[in-house]
């Protein structure tokens, strides 16, 4: 068996100029900030596999059932002011903006909550791994990090997945006659290996829910319509991952406006003395009362001086719904995903089942703290022979940053010992390699590749409380668990689609053997 | 009362950046050709206007209600060997491309025909025209061009028109508080105001009826499958505006394949002996017998080498049903235009009230022959005075290659005499001005436009036998007629999307004294 099938010359070319024109004309495509002029802006497609890549049937499924423990796990955690302030305390005295964002926290607590639902939409980033000491190498599930704001890539996944669907269904992955006869039979895809993806969808249908479970308007004029706030940065490359989800929610008549992080937020919006969150449309008599916000800015420190600062304060403490809350943003932290792996630490939110199932999914990852796991951390990461089996990621974020291998002896030889607490260091997950070619602004690239599988979580939830005055989550609303595929190059440690090693992709899913079958070729 | 309404400058700079992340989004695109390279490839948004424009309501209707005997015209036209061998003979001596197709549609009649069955994609296009002289100058419809091939700008215009709708759900053309208080009203555009353009669906939906009333394969492969070609130009820019319509078949499961005219029909595509056109898919060993041909090339004369010419008659002469037929494609002949304008010409064809009716529309046109008219069409040409209120066009093509004013008199004195019959002249016409907001890649252009509506007429007909082995057509399957509106600068004479003067647009409708109170206002 092989795959990707061997395409000829000519069939090859047809089917890369099917995917530019197949991208120009559904969106598939990064704006050019430089060259937006008043008057036109130029783009180009976002990176992107030619073939959908292998990947095993039962464990994307079993990625959808984690999901729903995660969605259970991660509402529970952002209502668990205490945890996290246990979990966070030492980088809220040191790190600008775990600070900032438990400042704004607090102060919104002093003045009282006006909203008690919160929405959700993580997402939680796996790669498969295969222990090399093993004689099988059964790939198992391994969680890479888990997102809780501004979770990026599903639009781009969603038309990805489209595309490799259509590219399929009109034949281009079809190789009927092997030109290489004798060789080994290709994998025939069929509707069933390319699952459905309803990323685009799910996530709109999730502002949506909030939407309509705040309710019509409260302040005090009448008439007054809700509407739902995009918070953007500004000169935004990625308009295209963003703007469909706004289409879809002004396509069933809710209002949805774009405001960048900062100076605008303060500017267009103001809070009623009851704490509705009005947006003045600009220069027009027009207001509305915001219904929802949906973050896609407001996650990096240097947003965060004073006006972000007070921008954020303003916005958190109003009557809104918000994707996502203060603590739901601090979720994401990868302190808190490494806090979850400690032995046990799960057993707090979770059944021992459910603790169990999500567990298995955790790579060995240690604070680089004075506790007797960062010590012991400490060593690996200082020694070049165990450092080179990990990654240092910085405590705070999303993507990027991270050290890998003998950097991390370097990097830490150079930097205080007093700031290595604000690093966790991760062992390196050593996926399988499968092949595939890649397509970006980077170039044309065919070899061995390594995906990521992003699971989309969508879930509204309320506040309630329980004894002592302690918070629960009771989740409200929650949508069956969607996803994006990622795949870059085997050699490049960064799944950065902006610099062109991530390109979008979609799972072909086959069985277990098939794909262990496949692997034993590199 | 004013239009476009007047926004405020941050207003203003909104619109424009919905404008592009649209067009960004939604494929509304033209493709950087030079910029194609096997990885990438750049694009950039299709000029359009900020705001649709003004257009008289019942104009607008008239056109739709025309649509539906042109169809009737030019199906019996395409029919009638006699009647265009006499409008075009003195051409088929001297023009090559005319010549070509002549020949080709003479070598294909003596093999015999093998389908009786035609589709016809038109697309009439028509200008405003205000009579100067009149005190009252109400304006009517007058016909700038019939087109019977490749007739593009359907899907550019249907998304455009999307766009603008859109744009006015969300409430971007809402100026509930006029900032100039005290001066005149704005007209609010409302739902009635923007038609809903179904161009795109329509002209798939035309395909796809040919392609099921070609019937199943006929050719000797059991199970052997259909498909419809087509039949494009090498390194398009304009796929936006061809793509869409393969999707939309493709996703009812009617496979689709371009092939480029001339040596790639020759390699790719073959006759059985009882005629059917088989495409052999590149490479592989999949061959399908195809139902349907669209030409989306071929109309040009460099396009007529040995290659194109033998190309075109292996196409003409299969079974497959073409779009347009070459008698179809003869049509499209300013000649043709210039002839039917004739007095009583419509006669053959139509019944009187229906001739009344589109001669109506027709501009003063001549020929620039010997004839009498001719002859009188030479003096108004020549003469300065008389040439400026006249345009100059090649008897044979679509759009572009024009002489406008001062510059048919000079052309003409440069230009043997021999030729002149190549010609025809044609009254301008005088558009009345309305404003509006032009955005392409040549910039922002604020001031008086011109707009176009072309209205698309999609029928499959059936060739009859009548006596005297006389044919005539019967329309068997008829769309509503659908359209696309395009807008230029009015102080520019060429509408070419290509060189940025013509964007694409939608007309906002209004009742017919709104529109003439406004032009008041020029």
């Amino acid at each position: 068996m092989k795959y990707p099938p061997v395409l000829p010359e000519e069939t090859f070319q047809t089917l890369i100029s099917e995917i530019k024109d197949w991208q120009i004309t559904h969106g598939s495509q990064l704006k050019l900030v430089k060259t937006d002029d008043e008057h036109t802006v130029l783009s180009q497609p976002v990176g992107c596999t030619l073939f959908p890549t292998l990947y095993p049937r039962d464990l994307f499924q079993e990625t959808l059932s984690l999901q729903v423990i995660y969605n259970k796990l991660y509402t529970a955690v952002a209502e668990d002011e205490e945890w996290l302030y246990q979990t966070l305390k030492d980088m809220i005295d040191v790190d600008p903006l775990t600070n900032r964002l438990w400042t704004i926290y607090q102060e919104v607590k002093r003045e009282g909550f006006l909203q008690d639902l919160t929405l959700g939409i993580f997402r939680s980033d796996y790669m498969l791994h295969t222990d090399g000491h093993d004689q099988s190498p059964k790939p198992q599930l391994k969680q890479v990090e888990f997102n809780t704001i501004t979770c990026a890539g599903g639009v781009h996944g969603n038309r990805i997945s489209d595309m490799h669907r259509h590219l399929n269904l009109i034949g281009m992955y079809n190789t009927s006659s092997d030109s290489t006869s004798g060789s080994a039979s290709t994998i025939q895809l069929n509707a069933s290996s390319l699952p459905k993806n309803t990323t685009l969808q799910t996530l709109a249908s999730g502002l949506e829910a909030a939407h309509h479970a705040y309710g019509p308007a409260t302040s005090r004029i009448p008439g007054r319509q809700t509407c739902i706030l995009f918070i953007v940065q500004p000169k935004n490359f990625n308009i295209a991952d963003e703007r469909p989800i706004e289409y879809a929610l002004e396509s069933n008549s809710i209002p949805c406006f774009r405001v960048t992080f900062g100076h605008e937020v303060l500017s267009h919006t103001s809070l009623t003395p009851s704490g509705e969150l009005i947006y003045r449309l600009p220069e027009r008599s027009i207001s509305m009362e915001v219904s929802v916000l949906y973050f896609r800015a407001g996650f990096e420190v240097h947003e965060y001086d004073d006006t972000g600062h007070m921008a954020r304060f303003q916005l958190e403490k109003s009557r809104a719904i918000k994707c996502p809350s203060i603590l739901s943003h601090l979720t994401t932290f990868k302190k808190v995903q490494q806090a979850l792996a400690l032995p046990n630490a799960l057993d707090r939110f979770l059944a021992p089942e459910e603790a169990a199932m999500l567990s298995r999914t955790f790579a060995p990852q240690y604070p680089l703290d004075k506790s007797k796991l960062g010590l012991h951390a400490r060593e690996l990461a200082t020694n070049p022979q165990t450092a080179k089996s990990h990654i240092l990621k910085p405590s705070l974020e999303g993507g990027g940053h991270n050290f890998y291998g003998k950097d991390i002896v370097a990097f830490l030889k150079a930097t205080p010992k007093e700031v290595w607490h604000q690093y966790i260091l991760m062992e390196k997950i050593t996926p399988p390699l499968v092949k595939n070619f890649l397509m970006s602004p980077r170039g044309l690239y065919e070899g061995p590749v390594i995906s990521e599988l992003g699971v989309f979580g969508v879930c509204l939830w309320k506040r309630m409380y329980v004894k002592d005055n302690k918070r629960a989550a009771v989740i409200v609303k929650e949508f069956d668990p969607c996803w994006s595929f990622k795949t870059k190059d085997a050699s490049v440690n960064e799944m950065s689609v902006v610099k062109g090693y991530g390109c979008f992709d979609s799972p072909a899913l086959v069985d277990s053997e098939v794909f262990l079958s496949l692997l034993e070729r590199f």
